[in-house]
């Protein structure tokens, strides 16, 4: 069931965002407990050799995207991103992972019944990027579902 | 004088971050008065047909490293971004279009005492995207040079 969810988002990802073939982005865990994106270095370094920030941003919003592609299970909703943030810790020096765990269950919930009611709604998700046991990116988004 | 001042600033994006070829950025305006970057729809629109965040996103980014760079004139400077955030206002249908204006002088005048100072200093950038005379994306980013 998650492969064939990894598959799915991948898919959607590299037929309707061509950027994502270009970074090289794939969706490596899909389940209830969140969604990991991973892009190489070799197509996302900057001028240091490290990975670019504008990549980093394109990977943590995809992961967010992606997250809630999955939850909502629906390809035909609109989801578009209103706003989002990113501080930059540390320098990633290898592959980029990107962590995007499902809103606690209320928000869900709420985000889910608010849609149903009024056919739009919106969530903030946190996505994390990862190297070594560290987290190197924080980033916030917040995504608006319209159905 | 400014198109040579584009060139060098393209020059070093295509070489030094090789997104920004797969994105197809390029230099449009690079003087005094700021930096534009352009970047076609086609390499950058998401599901919905209209630009993909993480592509603003990273225009924008990029937008701010070209002008601290054509500023400085120096590209052994490391500049790094250390957090950033973004508003999606309005869909782009069409090329992005990401506008970078000098900061207000005194700002500018203050973050070159202190890198020449301290070897470090810290500047705020703010970019625009903008279509048909709108502002479609706010940007704000937090920019390091180190000396």
């Amino acid at each position: 069931m998650s492969d064939s969810a990894c598959q799915q988002v991948e898919r959607l990802f590299h037929r309707q965002i061509p950027v994502t073939v270009a970074i090289g982005v794939q969706v490596v865990e899909c389940d209830e407990t969140g969604l990991v994106l991973t892009a190489p270095l070799a197509a996302n370094h900057n001028h240091l050799g490290t990975a670019f920030g504008g990549s980093l941003s394109a990977v943590a919003t995809l992961a967010g995207y992606g997250l809630l592609w999955s939850l909502l299970g629906d390809d035909q909703l609109h989801i578009v991103i209103r706003e989002s943030s990113i501080r930059y810790l540390r320098p990633v020096r290898g592959e980029i992972r990107a962590v995007c765990k499902p809103p606690e269950a209320g928000a869900l919930a709420r985000f889910k019944a608010i849609l149903e009611e009024n056919g739009k709604s919106h969530v903030e998700l946190a996505v994390e990027i990862i190297e070594d046991g560290q987290v190197c990116v924080e980033f916030r988004g917040n995504y608006v579902a319209i159905g």
